[in-house]
């Protein structure tokens, strides 16, 4: 665990928990709750996935509740969106959906990757690994009494599943671990990024 | 485990499961929801009462995730629906409904059933029973931002309770275990049923 | 846990899940719930927030359903408001403001307690003990399908902090545990009552 790549891993997924977290305070102001929310939806937003998945594999108490790290950064975050809102406001927006498509790539990886280490199904695995993407964001949703974004518009989760079974593939083709995760990781950033700049959408019933 | 009643058992088990997940997709497309969405619907609707309940318990990871069976079904309910939603559109409410009130009642019985297996309380087993039946709706629409019908209208989630305590209730007079199944939810499905065709609802404060 | 001080706890334990389970049934008929919804309403305020923490700390099944007490009290509590309530619309909302106040700081200090036996870092057991005061709130609004008040105004999650927060700080400057916890009971008490005879808010960002 204490090996390089594994602090490279802890590092990433600190970074991945910081830019949620920003987005997470943001939604608060946006939906004009005071400090104390801020801090929950920066929470929620940044953990909520991993919380959930690691409650359904049977990993408790949750990684993101196991050491002070996760929640602090997630304060931090929370913290300084409060203080430098101004600043924060006129930060491009594509430079946000940029870092947060990596972070998103990254939570569903590392949730596939978590699942399959608890031997779970891999096809359960490409599930939970879309969960520990995507359910930040809908907790977030429910707690502002919103449909949650993800289940409405976007190319959202079907990027995060896409990219979670592209690295469960790779894996059943022989590839090794690390070639896997990095693949996975990339088709599902790519894919969130193209599907943005392309305005694409998932089909609904009864649109023409 | 593999003798013929539970093979039935997870016949029926399935069936219920893809009952619930077609009201889900259903309910996805009412609210307008995309190809995503819909999925998520169907297997919140279908699995998310047993998902709770085996939290609550401990049996972890829950069934609904321990193979691939039960998210397939729900997905295929679910693309079933999105293909054929004009088909299924015209299927008379009144069927669904008692396809329903069988999966309600197949839910809260087996529900209750595994809270007494893994030694709850028989008063705690039937409030069990009750959130197998009634949870995955629930859910189902928090995500749709509503406030849940199950609290609100229709004698449904009494029905679930009431076939789990005369399930308990029919033990505790020295009845086998399958009758005593049978006869829980053969009360909650005729109580279902009967309270739609008699407009039955529950009493509130202030309602004349 | 059978000694004169674990009877206190569980007595008080007790009248905090009544006080709350009586608000929970007050918001279901402000909330045009049935009485099914009503018990719902009831159990959720008065214990969603000590499920969550055992969840996440792994205390599975949860306190609140391994005896039927929890449960009893709180249908207790959503039939007297059902049967009284315009006995009960009459009680002078300071007084119902207090009893929770003191309700808070118990469930709050309790949780504290509970996230230290279970080895949680302190600085995630005044989380874990501040969800145990606010969670159930939280679940009864989402189920109401509105924001959560505790994220977005007054004193009320803060003072649940705060309380825990000066609990763990005793124990570090060496109090025992008793008096510790007295401590951090009554810092959140005070608080919240202080807060709300002052308007008291957490800041916003924008408000001016």
């Amino acid at each position: 665990m204490a090996n390089a790549p594994s602090k490279l891993l802890t590092a990433v997924d600190l970074a991945g928990t910081f830019v949620f977290a920003l987005e997470g305070a943001t939604a608060a102001i946006a939906g004009n709750l005071d400090f104390f929310g801020l801090l929950v939806l920066s929470f929620v937003t940044a953990l909520a996935g991993g919380v959930i998945r690691d409650l359904l594999i049977g990993d408790v108490p949750p990684a993101a509740i196991r050491t002070w790290r996760y929640a602090t950064v997630a304060f931090f975050a929370a913290t300084t969106v409060f203080l430098l809102y101004r600043l924060i406001a006129q930060v491009p927006l594509w430079s946000i959906m940029v870092l947060d498509a990596a972070g998103l790539g990254l939570f569903a990886i590392a949730g596939t990757e978590k699942a399959l280490e608890f031997h779970m199904h891999p096809f359960i695995a490409i599930l939970l690994g879309t969960v520990t993407g995507v359910g930040g964001g809908t907790v977030r949703d429910v707690l502002l009494a919103q449909v949650p974004t993800v289940l409405r518009a976007d190319v959202y989760a079907t990027a995060a599943l896409a990219g979670s079974a592209t690295m469960i593939g790779a894996r059943k083709l022989g590839l090794n671990s690390t070639v896997s995760a990095v693949l996975g990781g990339a088709v599902c950033f790519l894919l969130r990024v193209v599907s943005v700049w392309q305005h694409w959408n998932l089909p609904k019933v009864g649109s023409p």
